[in-house]
């Protein structure tokens, strides 16, 4: 089988992260499943990105997921807790959401071994972000060793490689990716609170942390703010 | 904090070694907040078993959780493929779901940290079984590891563990300690396939080590098998 023929589950959320993640494995000559976890989020409007974004990328199949993390809450972007906007802080902030790329990764694995796909594609970075636990790389080699434990592809000694190309990759690095890819920013969504008329709020870490990556590395966002 | 007032996540599917492992974490002393995936099974009617134990345990909270994994397919549960009939073979059966108990115990996770919960109590056992690769002890061993790198609450120190008082059961320890903990078995359900009438089909592998180890307990199971 040539690299060419071959098929990459991507995480895709909408947000710039997993676009350019999404664009990486295209450039590697993967045929591309995405997968979308509508989880019931503050920011719903990410999935109207997602959805631009796969069509963009030609993906093979895009699945939009329904799973609805509001019920069990515990994160203000779940649950009737507020979105911080004074600025990234030190500590884990409650936009963190329990476990979720923990569960968003066991589905995409799941997905894989249903679709025979080996390669799973997802955006976490671990410089410019907001200390999530889950998107450290000894989390995702956890998981990587845990997914053929889990699976009956892993146990028969067919293993899933779980891909991070923007792991060590600055804001501002994954900005100048989104160029030379050849991508549009403004396809990506992502602000944790958007105001009304669908407008990036400007304040959340989400929104701060892209402002910054665009102007570090000196490139023109097109994405309209609301302050 | 006494171990009466701790909170312990229960996955409850409505089968046989869920209902038995969710009662001895009451009998443990625990509050129960109970998880039931409706995965889009072809055997759907295992929820009203999961609703019924429930109530019967008195639980604290019953989340019934809707995640259509048929979109995803891959397995005779979730997808158009025969269930098979002829008796557990040596293989991992068509019956396997791509990565469901890593899947389901992530959910468990994030629920239990959403809830302040640092138990999860799950039914696997790996000796009367189909040879899942997500029921041995190993998965589950891997899976609390991976827990703590997961979560805020783990990253914090304040760790998971995963309860599997059924690991090392037969099939026939499981049926008695149902009596010993006076619970109905006809509350529970085991089918894969029912047949018209909400009849277990007595055939697959699930009806087949369920009759087994009642037999070998010499215990009655007032279930009624259509065949």
């Amino acid at each position: 089988m040539t690299s060419e023929s071959r098929k990459a589950i991507i995480l895709l959320s909408g947000g710039l992260d997993s676009m350019v993640s999404a664009a990486i494995a295209a450039e590697q000559g993967y045929r591309l499943i995405a997968l979308t976890v509508d989880y019931n989020q503050r920011h719903k409007i990410e999935l109207q990105s997602a959805q631009k974004i796969a069509e963009k990328l030609g993906v093979d199949e895009h699945i939009i997921l329904p799973l609805d993390l509001s019920r069990f809450g515990g994160s203000a972007l779940t649950a009737d807790i507020d979105v911080p906007k004074t600025g990234v802080a030190d500590d884990i902030p409650v936009t963190y959401v329990p476990a979720r790329n923990l569960i968003f990764l066991s589905l995409t694995l799941g997905l894989a071994e249903a679709r025979d796909a080996r390669d799973i594609f997802i955006g976490v970075n671990a410089l410019d972000y907001s200390g999530y636990p889950d998107c450290r790389p000894e989390f995702i080699e956890g998981f990587e060793r845990l997914a053929d434990l889990a699976t009956k592809a892993g146990d028969q000694g067919s293993g899933f490689t779980i891909q991070t190309p923007l792991q060590h990759m600055t804001k501002a690095d994954i900005a100048r990716e989104a160029i030379r890819l050849g991508l549009d920013p403004a396809w990506s969504w992502s602000c944790y609170d958007p105001a009304p008329g669908d407008l990036p709020c400007g304040l959340c870490d989400s929104c701060r942390l892209r402002q910054k990556g665009f102007e570090e590395a000196g490139i023109v966002d097109p994405t309209r703010y609301v302050t």
